[in-house]
């Protein structure tokens, strides 16, 4: 077991020149434009609807999570690295870091241990210029907004109290939350109340991840709904002839990024939207580029399967046509004794007790994935204080369930610790796969969709609508928006609305708050409780225990 | 005459490979981290200190320009071409656009007609990513500094009142100059007044601007003087322990960026300071590695010589032991008009009369640059409203002066338009040039640096001092900065402080309003007048007429 960081090992890397990653994938250096010696932009043109149909997804979500995670990253690498070790050839395909968990508590995103995406750095800082062009595209929108209510000529009449459009930046910045802006004086613009978001909450990033081509991309942005004008008339970004200018802004962002794993395996990063709040998943043209380019696609969706997994399916996979083949449900030790009700600092203290009444919390996520026609396979993602009764008991309690339950440890060894995961991986693609079915359809009632949800995922008894949720539900019918996917906003920490009920709670109800609408991205969210869509800096951020010398190397980023 | 536009003569120019244009500059393609195959940065070791004494710098300034600018840009280019037309081996030295200018009025920085920089749209738009790493450290900064009233532990007790530090974006948003943040009770922060400034007029692009190495960049960061405390003491970033992460995240931003013109010779763009407020220029860095490269290089300093040429002069030429051989003064008959009572609705009518009037405003420029000991060269950037007897009453005026006038027509014609103009340059640097001397020394009395400039430069009388800026004395004197440089923030339309006083006014004095800090890039920043660090959008945004088809070609851009 190595005593090294997540740092030290990937600067310990040689990498590899990227063009020998993509002549791997049969792509032609010549075709991928190279940003430095190890990040490269794929062109569209390489995706191959054929090649999508024959190769094979294998999704990797977890079970309702602690607040450290469980590895869904890092199991992801680890997986792709021993599918290439038993003979596959799997590229792993991510989403994007945010530098706000960067320099705040949580750290990067690029894996952990022997599984991690390289160069590591530069994923976790801007990487190939992704986020800013969002980031951009979402903050010329709101300029055009506050300069049309200015501006005397072609002046919409918009009424700034309905705006719902907010800025972006990608940084933990707390009193950036509720600000007033446009103050000052006529020349500073017309007052009124706004707010920043970090760019992975901006609909913008949930636009490009569901954009299937630069076509489609511009029609969503033109379509972003941002309020209303005092005559209560709908006001969408065409409107501010906006579309064009965003789209060419994300000229570049729309292409995939290609990188690699330790083991020189190929890694697509690319997008990366919030999983509480949007759709918690890469954008559909990586996972498209991946199905293009090779045999296995590795990919993960944020946050335990009932929200990252159920939008991956019913709003992804459903809207591009995807078919996931196998589901990869991470759980760890930890994380069982946390369902079965150990307290944090008991997290690392082995209780087979605990995982035993933990237990209950995979099993449900193992019901739900089969409810979309796929069979699971549980990684228990390997941590030093696991006991072997405790794996053992959850090998023989899944194998009872049909499922194949296996210790993965990518973290600590590579490709080497996931060769077993790997084959069980394989056995179900190849034995056991079928067509996938989202559990409801697009057309369906609004109510309907959410309902379906909440009972089916969240084993919830009923929905409860709050008044103004009851508004919002007739404004999306006004705006002819019934027929948009459920993206909902809910905890992460729990099957409920109430964060406290952990393991698999039942005979409770959830209650919609309110419902918010993301009309380029063609989703209506369902607000389930506060969420935070702008978070803050810890007491002491990560920023300050950083360091980078004079050539460069940098040290404390994890 | 082409009536293409500018992006159209761009878009027909068949780009080389930029290895192809290191390769030229005796760079190994192994040496260059490219960007896509026609942008790349450039390791800071190939700056060679022995070859930049022996190499030859050549600025081009401005008269006093008329709001549509005099095309010192277009000329810049258009003379490097020129002299690689004429045998010698030129690059081009120049800032990188800000983004606000593109979708706003003013548009693009990348040259114009048959003298531009390509690919002008990347040039123009995120380009390779250095602006937003600059944003994102400021903004970082930003953040700790809020985070730190919000918190308990280590809190430095920063007076919220006194916060110079502001956030910026790179966007035309009049809506962000005056804002309330950290509203919505204790979660959110402290309420306190703020505001967001444009990209360029950040301390930390004047810092990227005058590093000299990346050492000096992490100590400049450092030492970003914030505020104060409750009991008076001076914050630093360095307080907060910001440096590193900061520095982190420009680790790529600090290499100067590879390009090429529409005649395939070298271009190295970085960095972009705002010339009324900053410093005005490229990073010394690109203009070392430029000197490092090739046998002449040809840069560019912001508005007229008053402004960009006295700080590149004065500020970044003695900082950095540059040797600038050669100084041309880019005229128009437009603004020589202007200066002699044209109206706006006038320039483009020829009257020799009026040029006659105007030509004292070249005069002044001229005689100034002659105080630091450099000879100028005019260049007549050629419009197709000019009369022959306007040029050549300029050209036989100069001739009296002992200036060489030359008429400069790359705009229209490329680098065969700039030979005489080239040739004249060679002249100049090989036969008359000695060493250039600056006006004023660094630890010469704050008053005395600032009279140097206003009477030397801009011929007043005398220098007044308003109370606040009387105090803001007192505050440099006690923290210790009065051998900082002198970064005059000032009207680019005159030569004194009122943007009335066109051609070359007498009699005035100038008043010192305040005086800014900037610490960390070591100016002192003497205000005249009420500077704009947020512009806003015009009336019709120049992004309602911008188009990108579905293959990403982009029209309307310029």
């Amino acid at each position: 077991m190595s005593h090294k960081s997540d740092i030290e090992i990937a600067q310990a890397k040689t990498l590899t020149h990227i063009k020998n990653i993509a002549n791997g994938l049969g792509i032609d250096e010549d075709r991928i434009e190279m940003y430095g010696k190890y990040k490269a932009k794929l062109p569209l043109d390489l995706i191959d609807e054929d090649k999508i149909a024959q190769n094979n997804l294998v999704l990797v979500t977890a079970l309702t999570p602690t607040p450290a995670g469980e590895g869904k990253t890092t199991v992801s690498i680890g997986l792709t690295e021993g599918l290439n070790k038993i003979g596959k050839q799997a590229t792993v395909v991510l989403r994007e870091p945010s530098l706000g968990p960067v320099f705040g508590i949580k750290g990067g995103a690029a894996g952990g241990g022997y599984s991690q995406v390289v160069p590591m750095e530069d994923i976790n800082l801007h990487f190939t210029g992704d986020f800013n062009a969002i980031e951009k595209a979402n903050n010329l929108l709101s300029a055009l907004i506050d300069n049309n209510i200015q501006s005397k000529v072609n002046n919409l009449n918009i009424d700034p109290r309905t705006i719902l459009w907010k800025r972006v930046i990608d940084m933990n910045d707390r009193a950036l939350r509720d600000i007033t802006i446009g103050l000052g004086g006529t020349a500073n613009g017309v007052p009124r109340q706004d707010g920043f978001n970090i760019t992975p909450a901006s609909e913008v990033m949930a636009i490009l991840c569901m954009a299937t081509n630069f076509e489609n991309l511009k029609q969503r942005l033109g379509d972003i709904f941002i309020g209303f004008t005092y005559d209560n008339k709908p006001v969408f970004a065409r409107d501010l002839k906006a579309e064009n200018a965003m789209a060419i802004l994300l000229k570049d962002a729309i292409k995939p990024n290609l990188v690699q794993t330790l083991e020189e395996n190929p890694a697509i990063i690319h997008g990366g939207p919030f999983a509480n709040i949007a759709q918690g998943t890469n954008t559909i043209l990586a996972t498209k580029m991946g199905l293009s380019l090779s045999n296995y696609v590795v990919t993960e969706a944020g946050f335990g399967a009932d929200l990252g997994a159920e939008k991956f399916l019913n709003i992804k996979s459903a809207y591009a046509g995807l078919n996931p083949k196998c589901v990869v449900l991470v759980a760890t030790i930890r994380a069982l004794r946390h369902h079965g009700g150990a307290k944090s600092e008991e997290y690392n203290t082995p209780s087979l007790e605990r995982v035993k009444v933990g237990f209950k919390n995979l099993e449900k996520h193992i019901e739900n994935i089969r409810k979309f026609n796929i069979e699971p396979v549980v990684a228990i993602n390997s941590f030093v204080s696991d006991s072997k009764e405790e794996v053992d008991y959850i090998i023989s309690t899944c194998a009872a369930l049909g499922v194949h339950a296996v210790l993965s440890e990518g973290w600590a060894k590579g490709g080497e610790g996931t060769k077993e995961l790997a084959a069980a991986v394989v056995d179900v693609v190849e034995n056991k796969a079928t067509q996938f079915k989202p559990l409801y359809d697009w057309k369906s009632p609004v109510k309907d969709k959410i309902a379906t949800i909440a009972k089916e995922i969240y084993g919830a008894d009923d929905v409860i609508y709050d008044k103004k949720a009851a508004l919002n539900l007739r404004r999306i019918d006004r705006l002819g928006f019934n027929d948009f996917a459920i993206c909902m906003a809910k905890t992460q920490k729990s099957f409920s609305d109430d964060e406290k009920l952990i393991g698999r709670p039942e005979g409770f109800v959830v209650t919609v708050r309110e419902i918010e609408i993301a009309a380029g991205a063609q989703f209506i969210i369902p607000i389930l409780g506060k969420m935070m869509r702008m978070p803050g800096l810890p007491t002491v951020p990560a920023s300050e225990n950083m360091h980078i010398d004079n050539d460069g190397v940098i040290s404390g980023l994890s």
